[in-house]
């Protein structure tokens, strides 16, 4: 499948602000695989199908998760927002024939991240938080670092969503305190690194 | 054993502003013990005992940490700063006898806080925080909070902590993560709260 194919694929379930939004995820990303030497195929379809899902009913994710062998159920005592990137790896392999891990895991972790994130994972993550559609307080310090530095940025936006959901009072899923300890262990290395 | 006998033993460990940080924390503990119906002998004793081992040697607390059956191993893979707490709950057993598993926990995780707390913990974990020598930005709130609500309390205590962590680029300590997931589920119940 191509980039083109997908986008097909994708715009009948979405908003069309939404849909907007998987573009510009698919062009930042394309960008960092371009700087951080990642397969630009599989970048585009992660991102053109990383909110595959998002509007789908509550009550089907949850079935979703509740029937299915791989995925965890601990997400159901989450907020519902972690679902849709879980729920779309699945249906990705289901529907359109996708079967490609690291597509999937790209998809699955764009929400919350992981340890050990792949740079396929890193770049979904990354580039779903600083598409130029998105606004808000220190992103510019993101952008620039994305120039340069693929860890620390991912470090800054694990650490930026960790203070965003303690402000609003969430819990926060394990996998995304995983992403934040495992990204300050890679760039410490027993020392403080700098922004 | 009492108050006083705790004092006596734990002088000697400390110096002299740690030593007066550990009675302030015993008297704001009592403070809250008295206020949530908390014994006030194990209250003592927990707050006094509290930071025994703060000025062991790092290398002296590595060795307890790797011999012990008790403790867990992956403390040796974050802060030194949260050795003490478990090394002086493991000391007071050993070297005084104290058993008391409420005492023993409450010194144990007065650093990072748990899942679970009991209101001891909770406690000796705010009391920490909130000791009247204590000076940092936000800390008002919190102590104001202490005089209304020691789950509310506990959970900005775990919320600021994290924030600190963050800011210094440290990796956060699982209990510590869990501390702050368990009291928001406890605080919000599904709705938000107030804070």
């Amino acid at each position: 499948m191509n980039k083109n194919e997908a986008i097909k694929l994708v715009e009948p379930h979405l908003t069309k602000e939404r849909f907007e939004h998987s573009l510009r995820v698919a062009d930042t990303a394309v960008k960092l695989a371009n700087k951080y030497n990642v397969s630009i195929e599989k970048t585009e379809l992660a991102a053109v199908f990383h909110d595959y899902c998002k509007y789908r009913s509550l009550n089907e994710m949850q079935r979703i998760i509740e029937t299915s062998s791989s995925l965890p159920k601990d997400l159901l005592l989450y907020h519902h927002e972690l679902w849709h990137g879980p729920v779309a790896a699945l249906k990705i392999e289901e529907e359109f024939g996708i079967t490609d891990e690291e597509i999937k895991a790209a998809i699955y972790y764009h929400t919350t991240g992981k340890a050990n994130m792949s740079k396929l994972e890193l770049i979904v993550f990354v580039a779903d938080y600083i598409e130029p559609g998105r606004s808000f307080p220190g992103l510019d310090k993101v952008r620039e670092m994305a120039e340069h530095d693929l860890i620390k940025t991912a470090w800054m936006v694990s650490r930026n969503t960790i203070t965003y959901l303690m402000e609003k009072k969430n819990r926060i899923y394990p996998d995304t305190f995983h992403a934040y300890n495992d990204l300050t262990r890679l760039l410490d290395g027993g020392n403080k690194f700098e922004q």
